[in-house]
């Protein structure tokens, strides 16, 4: 079994509210070396078999976890096959 | 500047319905190999100075982006400062 | 069918950093007038058939939407069935 | 003080894959009687003064909830100033 990590991103050219909100807080509460702040989401996928699970989780943050319109994602394994 | 991730998963022995509902949607599509997800949030933040971004990113994520009593974070710089 | 929201919401007693985070960027964009931002999920539901949405709306959101440990939710109907 | 909700949905032309992934839960756990789930942003919002409290939340969407690019937001009084 490989543990297999999803990130999935608002396209850079799409503006991220949520992440403008919290930029924006920063300063009030002392964080004034973060210049940049973008939100997304993070999946932790649990990918069973032999076959490379990169490719399995690809397919399924394409089909069900992001909208390719607005959104890109990266998927890496954090653990390896047992 | 380092660009740093922050990535906030609610803690383990704590139910998440939308990782689930992933889970659950999974086999009518054909993805028998995934036998579990997990849905979090991830931040990418822009860390100015020489100090540790690492430390500066923690504070900011136990003060504005976890709520540490449900909520499990890590950190870590994805491109070192220049 | 009846169009049925279901809103869910982090129990009042449980700490909301994006809420937070909102309220704190507020001040900075002229919006005094704001004091208090709690952020949730919202979900719109279309429910068929001519037995009571709001019950089968609320079981689905007790399985499948709000973690009842941590979240509250509402579920209210919007569009009558037809 | 009035208490506005704003609610933020992709539009509707917008694949919404956290929605789809519910529905396609659905089935399998014997909830044949919803046919569509788009899931949202859901905001609580205190506002104070004597104004408008619509106009201000509005605002606030438009500048901090929202982006309207790519979502559509509703705003309502659910309990009036006082």
């Amino acid at each position: 079994m490989a543990k297999v990590v999803v990130d999935v991103m608002l396209k850079p050219e799409i503006l991220d509210p949520q992440g403008q909100a919290i930029q924006r807080a920063l300063p009030s509460l002392g964080f004034s070396r973060v210049t940049s702040v973008r939100q997304g989401k993070h999946f932790e996928l649990d990918v069973e078999g032999d076959d490379d699970p990169v490719a399995a989780a690809e397919e399924v943050a394409r089909t069900l976890l992001a909208n390719p319109v607005i959104e890109d994602f990266s998927v890496r394994v954090v653990e390896a096959a047992k």
